[in-house]
């Protein structure tokens, strides 16, 4: 008998951000192929029975092709095996979940998608930016600065001028060059914007700025997000808080790890 | 000494879809505050214990208005408790979270925005639609089709003309008029576009058509959302599984809702 493919959200970070959907997932998935994005606190949630392989391509560097990441899931699920396909955020926002779900389909395996909280949504909270806002905005585009190979940089003029928030995902490294691209594409240079790198996780912070000073902005920690509009007005003074997990956050979630791991508790009573 | 309030996001429906801070947070919040949309399997985790209250204000029959939410709010929270502000999807998509996050700063509350899965990925996710895909949309807009009271509808040419995937939150009922207002900003007749209602509940339901043919597709339940562009071609032939909730996710869930309900055991048990 064929198995299922679920393609799931991982969140923008905190494991407390995951679903409990997605976290059922992992603790009873007979294989899980995940990106490099995906956290170890995350990933120490999956059974340890478990079949677990990274299929992460980042930044660029190929070590894995999407081919071979749709070979490998169909032969799991042919096998009879129950798959989680483990992606960052949400997997139909900027997760090539489009071409695994083809691949699927031709295949004739079944799946399933788990939504999850994508990074814009990580980002906003943590710098307390209200993507719409009645006074400011009544839309929000997420978009990406990176492009498919071969394929010219978008034009972001008309996103510019309907007024939406901007969320641009994967802004890269250079500030100066997307400062100026933003101003091309038609924004004033005092236009307020944000960037915030690894939301949600301890190493997170976000910097408010301008579009013409954000050349001024120190590098970050990849994953980064910039979010653009006068929206980011609306953030107030408030410095981003140190990120902390709860408590009781960490209690419910070692609960979760214990019972994934019994092993690991027998060795320790042994 | 103050307490805190916690604007958190429920997520799309399913209460599998919530996130474990936001169960968390149900489970120990003092007071609760939640929207119409919010479902009875989700409130039936929020503790015995705590204040609960609809503060809704659904289809626009102002049960409660925006400050009345906020002087509430903030008058729990001055009492010393920690307050879950409970909204579908995600707090600061759609959700007046904004308006929220001034009061509270204003009157020096301290709060925190816990990120959810927006109704859009969930509609998404049900109908199998990727939101972006690299050969035909590099970008997704979020956008509303009712507008604050006195504003005019907003022109979605612009957006349209930018060629990304557009999801029409709240589109009303009225399929032939939005249908017009989407050829009147550009878009060609045969593009393909999804109703999707009620996604990742037990009523879901989704429809496939064009944007000349959207007034021939039944009256669903609400809420519904809108998709359109060419990614809706992606969603292949499948037709929305039915929904179901899985047996270990049930269980899940009822021993967190035992053990929110300690008293209703005690009382069975009695």
């Amino acid at each position: 008998m064929k198995g299922k493919v679920y393609l799931v959200g991982a969140g923008p970070g905190d494991p407390e951000l995951l679903t409990l959907k997605a976290l059922r997932l992992l603790r009873t998935a007979d294989a899980v192929l995940y990106d490099d994005l995906v956290s170890p606190e995350i990933l120490s949630l999956i059974s340890p029975k478990a079949h677990r392989q990274n299929v992460g391509k980042r930044c660029g560097t190929k070590r894995i092709r999407q081919e071979e990441i749709n070979f490998l899931m169909i032969a799991l699920a042919e096998a009879g095996l129950h798959v989680a396909r483990l992606k960052s955020g949400d997997p139909l926002v900027f997760g090539r979940a489009g071409e695994e779900m083809e691949a699927l389909r031709r295949a004739e395996i079944p799946f399933e998608i788990v939504p999850g909280v994508t990074s814009a949504l990580g980002a906003a909270a943590i710098a307390r930016i209200p993507l719409t806002h009645r006074h400011a905005s009544s839309s929000v585009v997420f978009v990406t600065a990176q492009r498919a190979e071969g394929k010219e940089a978008e034009d972001w003029s008309k996103l510019v001028s309907s007024g939406s928030t901007l969320v641009i995902y994967m802004p890269g490294k250079d500030y100066l060059a997307l400062s100026r691209r933003l101003k091309a594409a038609g924004l004033a240079a005092t236009t307020p914007c944000a960037i915030v790198s690894s939301a949600t996780t301890t190493r997170q912070s976000a910097y408010r700025t301008t579009i013409t000073d954000l050349w001024q902005v120190p590098q970050v920690l990849s994953p980064t997000l910039l979010v653009v509009g006068e929206v980011v007005r609306y953030a107030g003074d408030s410095v981003v808080d140190e990120f902390r997990t709860h408590p009781s956050a960490s209690s419910l979630l070692a609960e979760f790890q214990r019972e994934s791991n019994p092993r690991s508790d027998e060795e320790r009573t042994a």
